[in-house]
């Protein structure tokens, strides 16, 4: 990456990242990645994030087999945000829907269901 | 907003907003919203953020004139992330580009040019 973007990873060196459906342009979802997380991204062409809540390398889709391939990875003008154009296995959101993003902030469902979680999570 | 979703807005006050254009599907921006850029956001019906930076409300085209109209507000399933679903005025990006996200991470330039900085800002 000697002539790509110097990525600002910040403080807590994570940096959000925003996965839209590579098809649909739908934005997926939004989670956080580091340098460990951006770098096994571009190794696997799966789509890695940093999980905050468990302060370790998380692969989407690595329990559920909802995988995120990622067909190109962009960078925000600040460097401080991360955009994965993904083709998203199943559905991104472990709610069963297609989005994370499946609600107004009225509580308003708007996204549309892409699989049953009960048959793909054991909890 | 009795009946809608409780923002998790953290320890810092603020989530990350992502900013998609309601016609193209675009992924433009990304910034930060606090309690009081929502409220602002949704009275007026014009996309507003909290300046970390600058540490200030901050409406969205407000010395540009490339405002952002919301059409909807989402939230993640884990109400910590929003989704301004926007009609942009002129480019997001204070570069010229129609979005933030103009270039990949090797720094090949995808996005496509919307105006020219130098006739908008004057620094």
């Amino acid at each position: 990456m000697s002539d790509g973007v110097d990525i600002d990873f910040g403080e807590d060196g994570l940096v959000p990242a925003v996965a839209q459906d590579a098809d649909s342009g739908e934005v997926l979802m939004l989670a956080y990645v580091d340098a460990e997380a951006l770098a096994a991204t571009r190794e696997t062409g799966l789509a890695h994030y940093h999980s905050r809540s468990r302060d370790e390398l998380w692969q989407k889709g690595g329990s559920s087999g909802h995988v995120q391939r990622v067909e190109e990875v962009r960078v925000d003008c600040d460097a401080d945000a991360l955009l994965y154009v993904v083709e998203q296995e199943g559905g991104a959101c472990h709610t069963g829907y297609e989005s994370c993003f499946h609600r107004t902030v009225d509580g308003e469902v708007v996204g549309e269901r892409a699989f049953d979680p009960d048959e793909v999570y054991d909890d």
